[in-house]
């Protein structure tokens, strides 16, 4: 009984002293150096594929002025920027009347006036209106930086996560889009990950509008189509009559949104009901046609037409993708499309452009989830030295020195503490090797190298420990 | 007349439509590609050489509760943090008398709990005591992030700007500050920079203060000495005296500020001035057993003795570092120092460590400034393939795909433009080859290289094209 209390009185105890403990904001996250090595894998294979195909990367601030943020996610989006608070007397604008009414809208535009960036997309089309003197397009831009939304923190959803976004603007060419898939392609094989690339027109959507005359419900409509994986299609329908569509509408939507063919399957289909359509016909010419460029290559990845994607966003007006994986089911990890008219909003009309953004969080987790990590990616230090006093560090020193000098990552551990407490920081630390010296080993001008995994010890020559580090 | 009106007309027209173009908040910055890779080539070859010793990338998110970072920076510095907005209604927690008493620092506390990163110390030391039980001490991190302060901008102060932080904590050994300068040294080296590493330490400062009977102007002191280099010692000794330093005090601190000597020279000043008292001692010791430890190396640039070293930020106890370029006036372009209790203010007493700081704008204008980025830093694209039409296309793409498979990274310019404009797009992206093919390269299954420097052209097989890219 007795013990119970003491137990319970400890926990207490170390319940306090955690809470006690200073925090991060809620949606935040800290990045040890293990998961930051990790996100770093994903960051750097994207990189270098985006590098590869062209695209170069630019950076804009965390804080954009609110001007170009308000208006452009919505009134849903307006109400998740986070904004920055006025410097200074930051009442200085308002009026005793103002703040007695407490309209926190009003009051919100006195006082802040910048908020953190809630996507990279804006910032871009804000960045190519800014400098369009001295851009010359196309333009093939990469990004990846942390966005922040206000949003309501919950498994898998962060209040500051990154985004890793390429586009190229002033092309229409479908050429652009063949090199999106094969981006997508590739990233996924060197990630080790077997997806599904989901290929659609926007325009196909479109003509599913006319076709039901509903053209002005358009936006709505592909809304309630995007969560068809979500909801399942009874419920789309039920959406879309809620919207307004009539029956007979829903009888032309419904075998699109339950199609499940091959791809020429689905052509006929869509030749057969929207082919006569405007917005079917450059829809089903574009299709045509980026699917014969992709015909040109052998994917890893399955690459499928699937006309009942809709994606969310609605500025996309031609070719969607959407990526899924064929492993885990976590939703897209990867999206993106056409759009025609990006940077109207800034003043800058018809530049044309494609891109998309791999969700680095969900891939993160995909990868943690089927242990596909590579191996050692936490062992950036190769060697460590024992560190067993004075005399025996003078020793070592140059031959760290040398070791580094030949672009191997080495410690010595930095003072002459407990051996076991020493192997307890190579093992937390992934160190494969370390290296002792003692009065033999200075004797004989040599190192004895343990490898930590097999226990195996050798003398050896500092060269010989060099070829070794070099090739392990 | 009526010309100069006619241009003044058009000069107007264009600042109006300059005018229109959306804009940053002052003090930020947009990163174009070009100086995106520039800034790239710094940070990796700081993460490189950090690496190479065994530092640990962490990543801490860039809102940071107001209850950590209020208080650390001085009054000064907390009106420097830019502050978020609560969402929502902010202005609940607000009585209608609070509002109208228009108490703006009350006002801030009841609508704002964030704030953004205004250095990468304190979210690392509030990382330290947050995830102590996770980490395994001695704890080398290495941190790469941006960071804001509601500075007024100035040439080369900005509002948005990285840190590139480097610390051991939980260990006091000397070896530590050995390797702080073997890092700084190599980061130099690598970024063919001439640099002289400034050492000196604080218990010489406090020893000072002992010496002349002001341990209790301490801090003040030290924050009139760090002024030196900008304002002159007949200044700094204005000040010491404003503060309430005597004349006699003046006289011992005086030589102190014109010393100008070697390591000995210097080393002989101290034993006979400070070495009597508490503080001397020990850093005659610290300094002494570092300048053995950096003996034992031959160093790419100079490290030296300075004991008018001062380093404005008062949680040094220890060595501290400047380093100043030998080739370009501009300040300090490193700097670091030991620090005592750095997490006691979040209630973790007695974790001693050393680190330093790069300060990559000023490394980025020195660079700029002598030319000594590395050509061709732009091109990472290696060639181009001329887009010639439809069948043409359909012949490169699949040789375009082979290059990108070998991992060189390359271009098909995206539509049949005139050759006049693909080649401009070559040229402003810096690639340095161009490949060509028409009926005959078709007929011969090979391709046209074409070299932009030279002018060169050349009618080769993919392989050979590929062989030559590689070794371009």
């Amino acid at each position: 009984m007795l013990c119970i209390f003491a137990e319970l009185f400890l926990c207490l105890q170390k319940r306090k002293t955690m809470a006690n403990l200073p925090g991060i904001p809620k949606g935040t996250r800290d990045f040890s150096p293990e998961v930051s090595a990790k996100r770093n894998y994903i960051f750097d294979t994207v990189k270098n594929i985006y590098k590869q195909f062209g695209y170069k990367q630019i950076e804009t601030p965390a804080m954009e002025n609110l001007s170009v943020l308000t208006g452009k996610y919505g009134d849903e989006g307006d109400k998740l920027l986070f904004k920055i608070l006025n410097s200074g007397n930051f009442l200085k604008k308002i009026s005793d009347k103002e703040l007695s009414e407490r309209n926190t809208g009003k009051i919100t535009k006195l006082i802040s006036e910048k908020g953190l960036r809630y996507d990279l997309t804006v910032p871009f089309a804000r960045y190519v209106v800014q400098h369009q003197n001295d851009i010359t397009f196309p333009f093939k831009r990469f990004q990846i930086q942390p966005v922040w939304r206000a949003d309501r923190p919950q498994k898998g959803r962060y209040r500051e996560f990154y985004q890793c976004d390429a586009d190229i603007v002033g092309s229409d060419s479908l050429i652009n889009e063949l090199e999106i898939v094969q981006m997508i392609d590739k990233v996924f094989s060197k990630l080790n990950l077997k997806v599904t690339v989901k290929i659609n027109n926007r325009k196909l959507l479109a003509a599913l509008a006319e076709r039901t005359d509903y053209v002005d419900k358009f936006t709505e409509m592909t809304v309630a189509i995007d969560k068809l994986d979500k909801i399942g299609h009874e419920k789309v329908l039920g959406e879309l009559q809620n919207i307004g569509f009539s029956e007979e509408a829903l009888k032309i939507i419904e075998p699109v949104l339950q199609i499940n063919g091959n791809y020429d399957e689905q052509m006929q289909y869509i030749k057969e009901h929207l082919g006569e359509t405007e917005s079917g016909k450059k829809g089903i010419q574009e299709i045509e046609k980026l699917f014969a460029y992709l015909n040109l290559f052998d994917f890893k990845n399955k690459v499928e037409l699937d006309i009942s994607l809709a994606r969310g966003l609605n500025y996309y007006t031609g070719a969607i993708f959407e990526v899924v994986s064929d492993e885990v089911q976590i939703g897209s990890v990867c999206g993106g499309g056409r759009y025609d008219d990006l940077t109207g909003v800034f003043g800058l009309k018809d530049v044309s452009g494609v891109g998309i953004s791999f969700g680095a969080d969900r891939i993160y987790d995909v990868l943690e989830y089927l242990n596909r990590f590579p191996e050692n990616i936490m062992a950036s230090v190769k060697i460590m030295f024992v560190n067993f006093g004075e005399k025996e560090e003078a020793y070592c020193l140059p031959f760290l020195n040398k070791i580094r000098e030949n672009g191997i990552a080495a410690e010595l551990y930095p003072e002459p503490a407990k051996m076991k407490k020493q192997m307890k920081y190579a093992n937390a630390n992934n160190i494969p090797f370390v290296a002792l010296a003692g009065e033999n080993e200075i004797k004989e001008k040599k190192l004895t190298l343990k490898n930590m995994q097999t226990g195996n010890q050798e003398l050896l020559s500092i060269d010989e420990i060099i070829r070794q580090l070099k090739n392990a």
